[in-house]
């Protein structure tokens, strides 16, 4: 087989590399990165497969060990282009590359892409690569420009932040998806039922409702609750746990989904019905505190403090959200130290968590976008405790 | 959600993080690993979740943009230790990290993980990264040290290109479970269905077959199998069309089967059986000149030269084969310019295509192992085209 491990992916979803959004839009983007990049001094973005490859010219290539880059040069007037192994032409040209018309440069293998990506940069040009690039490529390329490059995210993710109409039509339709494979959680989610079996349902219901692959899928019942990484497991499901279900994927157009509703089976003992009203109320206060110009440590501490000042500041392990588009992970990061302030079109999950070792765990998940004046979430399901019947 | 994008391979595969050897196994890699780096001046191997992480301590870790991180200091007598989010302490202890009881240094959103990376590494360490490792983690490493690190293949490779026999096993094992999908191909490949339809049912006899996943199932078929790449399409498989079946996956152990054969139904136009015995001739060549000390170029130049003798030069566009194991692309490559001496242990595949655009393509793909005296192919299956029924 020809293809690399990543390219499973794109294998296994049935991703083509056509372009996904108007020709115009990556226009816009490509300069929009060309002048963001002269702007902090950078000579050279270079851009591997992955979400910033995808968010450029809409191009899902997924090559590891044969070099694919797309090169933006910021000098007016310098044209971007794109290096790419012979192999990768013909689907590389589906990509906006090709209607844009940007000059591509194939090579086959013995040849030296560097060289190709690096011709016309001149001595000692600034570069500044993509999260993404792997050090097998990073490494040759600094071997060539005699330093370290430095790292695209701060050009990029001023443009990938700032999600515009098109993006946040989609981030809508995402979210409408996810929410109607919770709102149909009573048909898989069953006491007496293993979290794997769960979960195949679950992924299928994810594709059927309208994403083009389950991208993950978590069912963490009783104490698997309390691990926040946990997949699921053969272990059976019993009438008495509580159950998290975090799950979400890409939508045809490449945008995510990523919501979390935390589950019961009859009424819940007292103390899990407090708790999990407290986190409730620490995920409103959090969405609440959204709006442009506040930070995102501060939007974190809302879920924090609240949470806190109900005793179990323990029980939160972990961030309060990630920024999420083309990525399931992206800026801005909603996480104490991150000073940066919140601006419209801004996307991300806020999802706070109270974990018991041993015990049970529950999260509350939803994607908002920051407005004008606060934010929409794009995810309408109820947040609190979702009580199932104690009896299928 | 909680995890990354590179976690959907492990989330759709149902991937563990448990250690899949005998402990003894990774201790010594671990070992040889550290030997190798002290004999090329390397300080410390930092190792990312990838390949290498799982061929030396078992983990499927996958986490993107919080840093996971295997140090191996090559010093003598220092210890292995892993820098984990907290978040994947649970899922990393559970590979032979936890059962060699190596240092897990968990970090928690927010705080510094290169530092705990670096903390005993002294002024001015000599670092080498694996190839996987991210520019996101890359350059702030490479800013801490001061230096662009080296990358840790040639160490690496050095272990990792010769399969023991535990390898080597698995190896046959993947190598006889997709023989068996092959052998099946009558069953799914029939005229006027569409590539598609026929991928969906490969992927399944893939699964069925043994694996843990279908990670790549190619679907050539009429003028889509001169694309090296093409995946599969909506296209209607005709009946005079020669179609190229590319396909594999992983076995529970993870190692890779990755065969190609090439079909048609009923009996072949003459131009197109003779092009295709030269092929098939030019495989044999490649396989018969694999034996330890020959370099992997002599191997190229074996099915290169047969196939230019036969006036098909400028229809095999792309290298003779790679290295396979954990990954399904790993070294050592088989192609021009590549002169390293073949030993025994040493696992590729031999892979010569044929490919006239807007006509047809044909590819003949085994995995070899290299013995003291030649070579055993892991695929079993005739190599020749293979002609189904005309009618089904």
């Amino acid at each position: 087989m020809l293809t690399t491990l990543s390219d499973r992916i794109a294998t296994l979803t049935g991703m083509s590399d056509s372009s996904l959004l108007p020709v115009s839009s990556y226009a816009h983007r490509l300069a929009e990165a060309a002048r963001l990049a002269a702007d902090v001094g950078v000579d050279l973005l270079m851009v591997s497969p992955g979400p910033d490859l995808e968010y450029l010219i809409g191009s899902r290539a997924q090559t590891f060990e044969r070099l694919t880059v797309l090169v933006v040069p910021s000098a007016v007037g310098a044209q971007p282009f794109v290096v790419v192994p012979q192999l990768e032409l013909a689907s590389l040209s589906e990509s906006a590359a090709g209607a844009l018309e940007l000059p591509l440069h194939p090579w086959v293998d013995g040849a030296d892409p560097y060289a190709l990506a690096l011709a016309d940069a001149g001595a000692n040009p600034v570069v500044a690569v993509s999260d993404s690039m792997p050090a097998l490529h990073l490494v040759p390329i600094a071997q060539r420009i005699g330093t370290t490059p430095r790292l695209a995210t701060a050009v990029l993710r001023e443009l990938r932040m700032i999600k515009d109409a098109t993006e946040i039509a989609a981030l809508r339709e995402a979210g409408a998806a996810i929410d109607r494979v919770h709102a149909r959680m009573g048909e898989f989610l069953v006491p007496g039922r293993t979290e794997h079996e769960v979960a195949d349902d679950i992924a299928a219901a994810i594709v059927a409702e309208g994403h083009t692959s389950a991208a993950f899928v978590i069912v963490g019942s009783g104490p698997h609750g309390a691990d926040p990484h946990h997949e699921y497991s053969e272990r059976v499901i019993g009438a008495d746990d509580v159950v998290v279900i975090d799950i979400g994927g890409p939508v045809p157009t490449g945008y995510n989904s990523d919501s979390t509703r935390t589950y019961c089976f009859g009424e819940p003992p007292a103390d899990v019905a407090a708790a999990i009203a407290v986190l409730e109320r620490a995920q409103i206060a959090a969405t609440a505190a959204v709006r442009p110009g506040v930070s995102a440590e501060s939007v974190d501490a809302a879920a924090r403090d609240l949470l806190a000042q109900a005793g179990l500041a323990d029980a939160f392990i972990h961030r309060t959200g990630h920024g999420i588009g083309l990525s399931v992970h992206e800026e801005p990061y909603i996480v104490g130290g991150n000073d940066i302030a919140l601006r419209p079109g801004m996307a991300f999950s806020i999802e706070p968590g109270i974990y018991f070792p041993g015990k049970w765990g529950a999260r509350i998940e939803d994607i908002v976008i920051v407005t004008d004046d606060g934010c929409e979430s794009v995810n309408k399901r109820p947040r609190g405790l979702t009580v199932l019947p104690a009896k299928s």
